[in-house]
């Protein structure tokens, strides 16, 4: 048993309406001092086997296919300790 | 500059029909030994300034009361080197 974590992202030249509301609501809600907010996706993969190289190729096949458009999202693969 | 990440995920004993519909479909899509996938959000927020102590509590502020219902969800917040 082991967990992948998939980060997706906007790539950054890909305008993030969602960020934007938060970063313009900050303000008014009382929050100063943020320059930028960016929303994405996280998803937690539990594997049955171990995070080998294999099982770490078939998610990144997973993040490719099923879990980012990678025409405008981008993505990080790694193994949570 | 510093960037601070917050993660959102619903609580473990709330149901997550976002992911349970990844893990039906990776068979389908020829991927096998998932057993489970949970799907949340992921904020980067770029802050003006450093990422001390106050800044980091007024991002857990906004995780409380902006980025997360937390009846439902749960967050994390960390600095991204």
């Amino acid at each position: 048993m082991a967990r992948v974590v998939v980060d997706v992202m906007l790539k950054p030249e890909i305008l993030d309406p969602q960020g934007q509301a938060i970063a313009r609501a900050l303000p008014r809600l009382g929050f100063s001092g943020v320059s930028e907010v960016r929303q994405g996706k996280r998803f937690e993969i539990e594997l049955e086997g171990a995070a080998d190289e294999a099982a770490l190729a078939d998610v990144r096949k997973m993040a490719e296919t099923l879990l980012a458009n990678t025409v405008i999202e981008e993505y990080t693969v790694r193994v949570e300790g």
